[in-house]
């Protein structure tokens, strides 16, 4: 099978050099910008791969919605299995590649664009046909896990971990996307896509790391409480899905705090599986390129999509989820919150923990606090 | 796809349970021991099953290698594709089984066998196909971690955990193939296979718990180390595989330490991937039948085998794999171990640290202190 590779960056570049050294996959032409193709494998534009009759898959590792989602259905339409590692592109477009996809009678995978090297999407897609996923979701953003693993373990700042961060190359200049959680929440929106056939794209809640003080570190830790930043997904009896980003406290032994550097742990449950937990890189060259190769590998078995037929677009409903939080923000605006007990207070600000709660109304009254320029963090207190 | 079950003990319940409830697949006979058909779905006699042209697929979950594998080979050449939770089987017969179903054109899977719930051989095969598997392994028995969290949890003494897993059925009456190891050994045996197409049969060395003492445990607790068994493969740049279980000493921190009761930790580092684990019920009724029904849906898809073609039986040298142990044995014993630290004495036995010295070394060591009637404890220093 011979595949070409849209995109030359990082990823690219694995995918590349995987695909030469791979048994019964062959390196095809590889999509690069215009006065890029300074060697006879790199093209510049797409019709030089998708009218070539000699290819037989697309890999696309560019990144962003567009051009890519263009030269996907390019691809698709041409009658070449397209496989991405592009979470943006796939959470915005999926419903439609899927379609076409299937209406094409070629493969679309994505295993690389949630949980990097972990091989994720691909069994919560398999473990669906036989069995209920009653939720999905993990630790799905290396770069903040790397982050709190920085501010936990070292006492390091957030604006030192994320220096830290992008000086190893896990963060990238602008860390928007990772760091408030949208990153996770994209992941979390193909997870559920595969779990249940619905691509949530409306009632999505995120909330990152950004408002995340070396003190409150601090206090938590002394507490025994450690903080990850959890994507979840669930489908409750009535059908409804939430999908929603936010930091979770979690006790010491926990197998999140086992979770360390840029790591990713991505989990579903089953209703006869029951838990099962996945660790690994959750980005890099190499690992995520070894995502794409086994996609492409698994194409040649005949595996061909993770969404299934009929999948289509809906809305999250994050009104039943709740939990107790662990908030710190202005002692004048305490009294919005259902306080159980206040835990510490410290000038002008207040910490304190609250009756449990629903997820959107936290993260609801998160925003309106924090409108008149108000500081606050929250965590969710796992039970 | 109709689906004969060969068995209807524990895990032969959840199967045809499971087969009732899933789209796609079917239940068809299931086979009995005679006198037990009474049920019009239940038959007594393999052929019965085996000359059915309606049955697709049987998916055998009687355990035991014989009569097993004859009804396995008979299944075979019959066309009907064959899944099993057997491991016993696989580890004795994989080799012939995998040749006759890729010679038939018909699946041959079973990962059920290896890590229960735990999508691990299918993960791990797939792998092998575009990446370099450099080793697998982990915590692949969940008999003997019940045991041992319960030791080190509630300081249970190792008589009273065996009975404690045995009342929650976790334990057979006959626990040896759990405690001693060989469970373990047969399931690692089989990822090896699955990684690098030897099935090794030679050089295995296997050491469980059965000599662990509560003694022993508060000793290595004191030092802020944990006790697990675990399974090891490897495959050295000469091209030697080792394959061995031992139990292993890991700090508080380490991800092995989060796995409790009775779940199992199935682990593989790709030359590309990094390390992936995986966490899960590696027994029960539905974890397994979940994992039988996966391969099942898999065949549906494409997927017909998890040992590569050319796959052989092959010897594993366990003589260049090499650790420092921790060893509880006689006094009189001591200066037949290259010791480099005495830990403490207590009455006639000492406990020590070695110097890194060969695992195949260690276990022949602790055999032949054994034969005298000694008792003697090690476990591995994890580096």
């Amino acid at each position: 099978m011979k595949v070409a590779v849209l995109g030359y960056g990082t990823v690219g570049v694995g995918v590349y050099e995987m695909l030469c050294a791979a048994e019964g996959l062959e390196a095809g032409p590889v999509l690069v910008r215009p006065g890029k193709a300074d060697t006879a494998f790199k093209v510049t534009e797409i019709q030089a791969i998708v009218a070539d009759p000699t290819v037989d898959a697309v890999a696309e590792v560019m990144g962003g919605v567009e051009p890519a989602f263009s030269y996907a259905m390019a691809a698709i339409e041409a009658g070449k299995h397209f496989v991405t590692s592009n979470k943006a592109l796939v959470a915005a477009k999926g419903v439609e590649l899927n379609r076409a996809a299937r209406a094409k009678g070629v493969a679309f995978l994505f295993s690389a664009a949630c949980g990097g090297a972990i091989p994720f999407l691909h069994n919560l897609a398999r473990a669906a046909e036989t069995d209920t996923v009653l939720s999905c979701g993990g630790i799905l953003n290396g770069t903040t896990n790397f982050m709190l693993d920085q501010m936990q373990g070292t006492g390091k700042d957030y604006a030192d971990a994320l220096k830290e961060a992008q000086a190893l190359g896990y963060a990238e200049a602008d860390p928007t996307a990772d760091v408030t959680g949208l990153d996770a929440l994209r992941k979390i929106m193909l997870a559920c896509a595969a779990a249940w056939g619905v691509l949530p794209q409306e009632g999505l809640l995120n909330e990152g790391i950004d408002s995340l003080s070396a003190a409150d570190v601090k206090d938590f830790m002394s507490r025994g409480l450690v903080c990850r930043l959890l994507a979840s997904g669930r489908r409750a009896e009535d059908g409804r899905i939430s999908a929603y980003v936010e930091p979770v406290l979690v006790g010491a032994g926990d197998a999140e705090t086992a979770v360390l550097k840029n790591f990713n742990m991505a989990r579903y449950v089953g209703q006869n599986s029951g838990s099962i937990a996945m660790i690994g890189q959750g980005a890099g060259r190499y690992p995520t390129a070894s995502a794409v190769l086994r996609d492409l590998s698994g194409i040649a078995q005949g595996e061909s999509a993770m969404f299934p037929a009929g999948c289509t677009y809906g809305a999250a409903d994050n009104s039943a989820e709740s939990h107790a939080y662990y908030v710190r923000l202005p002692k004048s605006c305490e009294d919005r919150l259902p306080v159980s007990e206040v835990l510490a207070e410290c000038g002008d600000s207040v910490t304190v923990l609250t009756e449990p709660m629903s997820v959107s109304c936290m993260h609801t009254l998160a925003g309106e606090i924090r409108k008149n320029g108000n500081s606050l963090f929250f965590a969710a207190i796992r039970r």
